[in-house]
């Protein structure tokens, strides 16, 4: 049996505020929570609807049609960072959790271990961005920082910045490093004057329209056309 | 002024149902009414919130932010197609709406201009599709089908049919052709089985986790990975 009091605390969850303060988030479905258990996350603790009842369980779901596990699960805690060689992807500004989750999967799917957000960027233990990873967001690591100063520390260890831009060099006629970091800009505004000053290569994914196109693409599926062609290069 | 009757008929075009009806669909914000008014598609009608009122307005909009404007616009008669030679995408039972406008808007950027959707794909025309798409729903031509049957169409033209798969041939070492379908599947059941038995180049899009990654990739940011990967050969 859950107190109200208990229950209070764990729909308290769905605010950045409140997971601030318990340092903890909540994980829902099979699946999800089942990557939870596997991670080296630290899992608080489970309920099951067959344990607790329906009712208790919509209580505490944050999902329009709850599912029969929620596990509420440890933030964890930040890390300092050694800058190895490597391959890493920097987020400045992203705003949308759907964006974030789905570049969290693509991050993950294209072997990137480490994504440096900016501290404006959304929360990836916002419920919509752990969702939309897929359990990403157990085995990719992500920092908030101040994005800047981490583009000039890739700099001074002498590897490259990347960002994508309107105007850049066409990316299918780079020949990409296997180390640096590549940044994503917000999905209006794009990359920041602060980071582009810091950016090293400026990268432009050509259109292949033949008359007007569209001005741009979705932050996600830019990132998904960048991180591939990173990759199959290698 | 608008009428109760009109209000309510404009209302109305955020189902399906009546956007069949009567044959029209709404759009809203400067941007895509902008869009549509350029494109070839006829708008039937453009309503600015100067001169109706914010009341209106907000009667009117399907945006929980009401734009200043709104346009109604026809519907394109279906048009039956001759399959010309060229790169074409196939949509395979695509349910999420900005799954939908995302990959319209990929297609557009890609140069692809005309798409074949399997009937129970979501219609191009829902307000969320058109919002996603950015504009791109004016400018690439969406067909809704026999999606086996057209895939057999290729064949008998002697076009390839591509496909995504979790067992297929490694995209990057393929050599694409300038001309076929590529079918994109469902987000979580994939390419039908009547459709699978019709491809003809099974693909796949390998992954470069180290360890344990995410078992698939969103059908959008998979999409931006396959049409890249086929236009950047050209």
């Amino acid at each position: 049996m859950l107190t109200n009091a208990e229950i209070k605390r764990i729909k308290s969850l769905k605010d950045k505020k409140f997971r601030d303060e318990y340092g903890q988030f909540v994980v829902e479905g099979e699946k999800l929570v089942g990557e939870a258990l596997e991670s080296a996350f630290h899992v608080a603790a489970v309920y099951r609807q067959s344990e607790i009842g329906q009712e208790t369980m919509s209580r505490i779901s944050q999902l329009s049609s709850p599912s029969p596990v929620l596990a509420v699960v440890d933030k964890p805690e930040p890390c300092s960072v050694a800058l190895g060689r490597g391959l890493y992807l920097g987020l400045d500004s992203i705003r949308d959790p759907g964006n974030m989750g789905t570049i969290l999967r693509l991050a993950d799917w294209f072997g990137i271990n480490t994504i440096f957000a900016s501290i404006d960027s959304v929360e990836i233990f916002n419920p919509k961005v752990v969702q939309a990873s897929m359990g990403s967001i157990f085995r990719v690591r992500t920092l908030y920082c101040d994005l800047p100063e981490i583009c000039r520390r890739f700099r001074h260890a002498d590897m490259p910045v990347y960002g994508t831009f309107l105007d850049g060099e066409d990316l299918y006629g780079i020949n990409p490093s296997g180390e640096g970091l590549i940044v994503m800009g917000n999905e209006s505004e794009g990359i920041s004057t602060e980071v582009s000053a810091v950016v090293s290569s400026r990268l432009l994914i050509p259109s292949f329209a033949a008359g007007r196109g569209p001005e741009s693409l979705n932050v996600a599926t830019a990132t998904a056309i960048v991180l591939s062609e990173f990759r199959r290069r290698r």
